[in-house]
């Protein structure tokens, strides 16, 4: 059963398709908002969404976003034909996991595939979500999820061996090693195609703090040339269609701020299959302020990293570190740069170089270049010699960058606020989430030269009047809205007698505390 | 932190407030896609979503969609300033449901004050109905959700005793039976204010059918009065704003088909609590082409009805019922206003009225006019007597349509088509769903005229060349698309070898059987 319609366009770019229908016709065509509908125009035809109104279109009328109407070459007074379309599949499948129900791999694709053609309203893949979040997702569902993934994009076949990789959890600010270690894997002739996002809710990502010395957008075949030519790059991985569906997933989960374990392992370990990594670290890292807060929920998330890792065929060795304070002593692409560059130099922040070393160490060891515990003399060495600077120059150049930069010549942001200490005492904690809004308000990662100064670590002495930190920004106004974010959010805590409450054997966590706080009960 | 920007009206009704921000802009304030916005033009404020877009709006332009224009008094131009709004504390308690934890009651009373103000997004909310259907409700939730549907709106109090109500839980077509059961209700002196819905997607809800012999929009003042004259009504309940929540939880629900138990109990109870009821009857058919098709299934609904019911102080009694056929020869708004006429006149469809005084026999017993037992009897007695048939025609009148209206008087759909029985056999199974769907195509209930008419019952024998069912429309185009419908999902099945396949002790239903034919395993 098809009914006609007369075309009304509407300029609205609503990122997907939607009709409106008048509540008469809708009532006619026993439809209801979120329904979906097959638009007709001539020989072509698309899947829309159903919006009802009884004011926007008057009877007879079907009112066309932009999305529509251009793919449709329509234009208001077109006759448009609508017929019922059926409900993708996906929404059975999603159905009988909000029942319980395991999900097999082609039902895993066709989901991923609906999500990637936006096939799915806002509630359909958020009922999605919420059932994953809820019922977890099993290791086969996990693995079928990480295919399906790799499935949705290009993947990056180097046909060069041995391919390394490295993850982070994220939550640390400053937290650049991926910088450092690059090239001192790259350096010792391990290939290491680094893909990196920029930022969401943090100050700088590493393809925002690269992007301060060499271009970060990049095709497939120009990355494969970069890392034949050097070994590594550390590109954007926006840039390419690797994973794609990943992003996707992200953009769903990001409103409800739901980030279920199951996804978050698919979403790491799609990203590493998609280059071909046969070698991986994973930074956890773990503590008050960061991402993770509890050590045994991150020992946990470390065993499925290695358990759905080894069935996938990779060497996976995760390292459970500190993040209950920011690494480095700057923050913000720029000020980051700059860090890394010196520390490359063997003159940069020493917690920012340990754990770089570190990190690499483990990978060196996955990959045979360096003996069982002698990694981290060996990584410290490729820096020490200065192999790793000059890899770094090398990677720069590859990229388009200034083989010649210097970390002087980086442009910091000229508006400054000092923060003073009101008194003596000992930096007991240093916020990362307090930091990452100050930092966010002067304006990173969008302005690349803001960021803040710490003049101080976790640990450290103060006297009253010392410089405890700055505020870097490019203009006056974003540097009053970070100083009114600091105001709001202080993000150094000097002793206190209480750090952290504790309820019999397990922790509280910060999360639990707030939630008791808003008058909650056991969680 | 407050920024100031040039209004652009759209003339978009979105049904809640949407203002959209150009990328750059949303960037700077550091909001993404289906963020909160304080958005203040003068002395006025409101919170509103975020949309982006780099195509609608420029830099330093705030869209403004028709809701929100309206409310401000802005025109385009306009200044005005947006500040971050926090989530609605809803957002926090709906995480918590996901979690695993149970809501209290103000947390409760907050998700539904949210809810009613459109304060959630539609990934929230279905956040919260995928939590509510795949943790379930505790009975005390169940309790708070009902309690808080009922203060979302206004309430009946008649005050007059004793007050019964009826509900069905659906599914079966043709289902009539509160128009039979109110006037024999109502005829023995006790209290029966009935709101009913319109259909969604059956062919005719017992509002469209009462529509036909009178009005059924009346306010809560026109309600009482209309009790009061003649102890029952039979009202449309979407007129009145009794139970406001429930309709939006159903508009919620509807897209993603999901109905959890919980929140059905309190919508039902929520519905009956808000008029005063102190005895109830639930109807809840059982059987293949039902809402519910599984034995046992049925009697834990029943079961969490009387718990619940009774925690909320009301004396509630569950009738299971066969609900494997329609109920009466006659589908569609006008068709059933006809049989309800015939069958309070003694002539109509015997199991329309058998069933009908079986419920009402139930009500009379809970309220004491009828000895344990007797309740068929007495009602069986007021139908014989003629003082139902009167005090229906009472009711009509006092809703304002006319107490002197005859069946034969109730307008027909003209155009026929006839469905002719092509072999021999015996009625197996009549198809509600099939039916239901054939009679909406045909126009019910947007077309009071049109329906179906069943000229067989399930066991009847049928003769090749018979006639077994009739489809009437208005409209031929109408007409035609129920012909289609009919075509592509047959009705009526005379016998078959197997009717239901088994598995163990356990019955398959028929959505295990639809699952396990698209690939699915055990469930």
């Amino acid at each position: 059963m098809a009914f006609e319609y007369r075309a009304k366009c509407f300029d609205i770019e609503a990122g997907k398709s939607i009709v409106i229908l008048n509540k008469v016709d809708a009532e006619r065509l026993d439809l209801f908002a979120a329904d979906r509908v097959i638009v007709v125009k001539d020989d072509k035809e698309l899947i829309s969404i159903v919006d009802i109104s009884d004011k926007m279109v008057k009877a007879g009328e079907v009112g066309l976003f932009t999305d529509v109407w251009k793919k449709l070459g329509a234009k208001s007074g077109a006759k448009i034909v609508l017929k019922r379309a059926p409900k993708p599949l996906s929404v059975e499948f999603i159905k009988h996991k909000l029942d319980g129900g395991q999900i097999k791999k082609p039902e895993m694709e066709t989901i991923i595939q609906d999500i990637m053609h936006e096939n799915l309203t806002e509630a359909e893949s958020s009922a999605f979500i919420s059932s994953v979040y809820i019922n977890g997702l099993s290791d086969d569902e996990t693995i079928f999820l990480t295919d399906s993934i790799v499935g949705s994009g290009q993947k990056l076949d180097l046909g060069m061996h041995p391919v390394a990789d490295k993850h982070s959890i994220g939550g640390v600010a400053g937290n650049r090693t991926t910088m450092i270690l690059v090239p001192i894997v790259a350096a010792t002739g391990v290939y290491i195609p680094k893909t990196s996002s920029r930022s969401i809710t943090s100050p700088a990502g590493t393809a925002d703090t690269m992007e301060v010395l060499a271009p970060v957008t990049h095709s497939v075949e120009e990355i494969k040339d970069i890392v034949a030519k050097t070994h590594g790059c550390m590109v954007w991985g926006g840039a390419v269609n690797l994973a794609a569906a990943d992003d996707k997933l992200i953009q769903i989960r990001h409103p409800l701020r739901l980030d279920p374990k199951g996804m978050m392992l698919a979403s790491v370990l799609a990203k590493k299959r998609a280059v071909g990594a046969e070698y991986v670290v994973i930074d956890v890292p773990v503590g008050r302020g960061a991402k993770m807060e509890d050590l045994t929920a991150a020992q946990s998330l470390a065993k499925d990293f290695l358990d759905i890792g080894s069935r996938l065929g990779m060497h996976i060795e995760c390292a459970i570190t500190d993040g209950s304070a920011p690494i480095g002593r700057y923050i913000g692409p720029a000020l980051e740069a700059r860090d890394v560059l010196e520390t490359l130099q063997g003159r940069g922040s020493s917690d920012l170089l340990e754990k770089s070393c570190l990190l690499a160490g483990i990978l060196l060891e996955l990959c045979g270049r360096a003996p069982r515990g002698k990694g981290y003399n060996v990584a410290k060495q490729v820096i020490d010699s200065g192999a790793a600077y000059k890899k770094m120059m090398e990677i720069i150049e590859a990229q388009g960058g200034d083989p010649k930069v210097k970390p002087e010549d980086l442009p910091i942001g000229s508006k400054r606020h000092e923060l003073i200490a009101d008194r003596d005492g000992r930096v007991q904690h240093i916020d990362n989430r307090a930091i990452s809004k100050i930092a966010r308000a002067a304006g990173a990662p969008r302005e690349k030269s803001a960021g803040i100064i710490l003049h101080v670590q976790k640990g450290d002495k103060v006297i009253k009047g010392q410089t405890i930190l700055e505020i870097v920004a490019e203009h006056q106004p974003s540097l009053d809205y970070a100083v009114e974010t600091l105001e709001q959010n202080p993000p150094i805590e000097l002793e206190k007698i209480v750090l952290q409450r504790m309820s019999g054997a397990k922790p509280i966590t910060l999360e639990e505390i707030r939630f008791r706080e808003m008058g909650g009960g056991s969680k």
